[in-house]
């Protein structure tokens, strides 16, 4: 049996987005178009950089970058409603047509927490996505319903982060 | 503060893998130079086919694929060993070179569980890096003395997997 599976990487952990890009290598290494939507984060990242050789060389990765680059501490909603409600609409139109065999809605989960989307909006969209179409969703806090829903779920745990140490964000490592 | 980070990515979850080879388009995306070295692992899959493709348009990865195929239910322990200890000394003459910004060592851990090496032998090595460089080390059990001595652990907890609904592992989206 093998199908398009629902996977969401979640959890306090570093982890999340990097698996959510290093998955996406594996896909267009065996072929599989990818489309990456990115949520809030909306500065150059390293990652991105990578992707879009990828994308360059195979012609089977397209990506945008949707976010505001509200960050969940801010107060500031509207412009970070405005562009993720422009990000689900892009995804909506992904899943309806089929357009890849991999989607990544990065950072998505915020979307669902902060109430911009219900849960009942969007499991029944996610649902009737073609049988074979793989999505990947990644960020803290996704909620009960959309946990409940996955086929795959791998909770980053953060057992130790050098933040707490004092060291810094360093190019290359967090970005 | 910035300094060379011991990362470690653990955990029964799925991601460790994937998690490092983002790690790794993030690291090279920012200009640095990568060094992979997968133990046990020795068939061709996804993300080393994109790795590749990185490494060609980049200049900036270097590859290397010691494993001899063994999984931790094999009985077979010699050529696991003769492999592993292989990886093991490339692994140090990189360290000891400085030969890169981040090195990868993916299912490393299994080394020191199957006891080809001792956290003993390891972590003196792994301490006398030069001070700016990442190390990255993926796996399950990796034990007391390395977790201890790691500045980040991230542990990939499985709270769903569909292998346990009966789906088969999927080419892209398991290797």
């Amino acid at each position: 049996m093998t199908t398009g599976l629902l996977m969401i990487y979640t959890g306090p952990g570093k982890g999340k987005t990097c698996a959510a890009f290093g998955q996406a290598m594996r896909a267009v290494g065996q072929g599989l178009r990818v489309c990456l939507i990115q949520f809030v984060k909306n500065r150059a990242c390293g990652e991105l950089v990578s992707l879009e050789k990828l994308a360059a060389t195979t012609g089977l990765v397209e990506i945008h970058q949707v976010g505001s680059g509200f960050s969940w501490q801010d107060r500031e909603m509207t412009r970070f409603r405005e562009s993720a409600l422009a990000g689900w609409q892009l995804a909506r139109e992904k899943l309806d047509a089929g357009a890849c065999d991999l989607l990544i809605l990065d950072e998505f989960t915020y979307l669902l927490h902060f109430e911009v989307l219900s849960a009942a909006e969007v499991l029944p969209v996610f649902r009737q996505r073609p049988a074979a179409m793989h999505l990947l969703v990644t960020g803290r806090n996704p909620g009960e319903e959309l946990l409940a829903a996955a086929d795959l779920v791998t909770e980053m745990q953060e057992i130790r982060h050098p933040f707490k140490k004092g060291v810094k964000a360093q190019k290359g490592v967090e970005w």
